[in-house]
């Protein structure tokens, strides 16, 4: 199973998912924890381009297309071989923060970089997605407290760019009910990591 | 005006160009010289990752993705700002390349690859495009000779891939007969770049 966490900047995602594999270690399920950009090396290597600060420059498709190429090799090396395995296989981001962050954000359409990302993924969709949904107000206010990571470009960007990201994300849950669960991220990291693992045992129980 | 110069590996698309420009300069031609991938430091940045010989894992729609990545910058920073100022640029490696290589050789499958670069270029094609033919044997005979530059990591390619290479940049001539001219590269350097200088000013006329 392929399941995938999204959400905006400051929606908790990061602690919510530390939480989920304590439970999911201590229930003896096989699984891996990965994330979009990253993984393997090369897909790091791309990563350290797209958020390097002095790039200031990078037009938004050139931005998109280097997300695409992370997250081909990301599959390649890491996401279909450990599905092949039968790991539970969670990802913090993916797909669909292109589509929210590029597609909708910055508007080049969803479509546009769905399109260009079928190039990319061969139609590997998750299996379930779980949007820690949040006003971007809240989610940024808890990036500003959080000083134990560096401030990137991507956080430098406007309140009304992230609102313009909900929505999108938003959108994206309506467009594809079946594999989007949509959890308010207001709500304690306990409370949304419970949440998260009933419905991953609902899903594998069918 | 928008040219572009393809060919395999040992085709002398480099001596080419360089006496090309010495005429284009001689001639008082408002041009620039480029070439793909490279140019702003971010398309830079980009072929570190595709040349790196380290990234032998990488995947074939990673590889076709960063060269789109990195052609995109390369238009938005380069080539579309000198278009409009006037100037004929002259690019060393484009589009084709990526159709040829990754799309024939590598059989992503030239459509493919070609639907995702339109994400990439928004249908930018050049006006006019040069391939220098030459059997990859002579070819590769000749880079084997010049020892001049180091040895990268598609050097490193079999001679059935260049063949296959060979094969599709000959195809992608026939698909688009108006812009591509197709020159015999076992000539010498001196008549190469006198066939491509009169059919770059015949076209000007136009």
């Amino acid at each position: 199973m392929f399941i995938t966490i999204e959400g905006c900047e400051g929606s908790g995602k990061t602690s919510a998912i530390k939480e989920l594999t304590k439970l999911l270690k201590k229930n003896h399920h096989k699984f891996i924890l990965t994330r979009e950009p990253g993984g393997p090396r090369i897909s790091e290597d791309i990563r350290q381009i797209i958020l390097d600060k002095r790039n200031t420059m990078m037009d938004k498709r050139t931005e998109a297309l280097l997300y695409a190429a992370s997250r081909r090799q990301h599959l390649v090396e890491t996401v279909w071989p450990k599905l092949k395995e039968g790991y539970i296989v969670i990802c913090d981001r993916y797909l669909d923060s292109s589509l929210a962050y590029q597609g909708g954000a910055r508007n080049i359409g969803i479509d546009n970089v769905l399109k260009m990302n079928m190039f990319a993924t061969e139609g590997t969709f998750p299996d379930l997605t779980f949007l820690l949904d949040i006003d971007p107000k809240i989610g940024l206010a808890r990036i500003n407290k959080n000083k134990q990571r560096e401030v990137n470009r991507l956080d430098l960007e406007s309140l009304n760019f992230h609102n313009r990201v909900r929505k999108s994300f938003l959108l994206l849950a309506k467009r594809y009910p079946k594999r989007f669960v949509v959890i308010d991220a207001k709500k304690s990291t306990e409370l949304v990591c419970k949440e998260i693992y009933s419905t991953i045992k609902k899903r594998l129980k069918k």
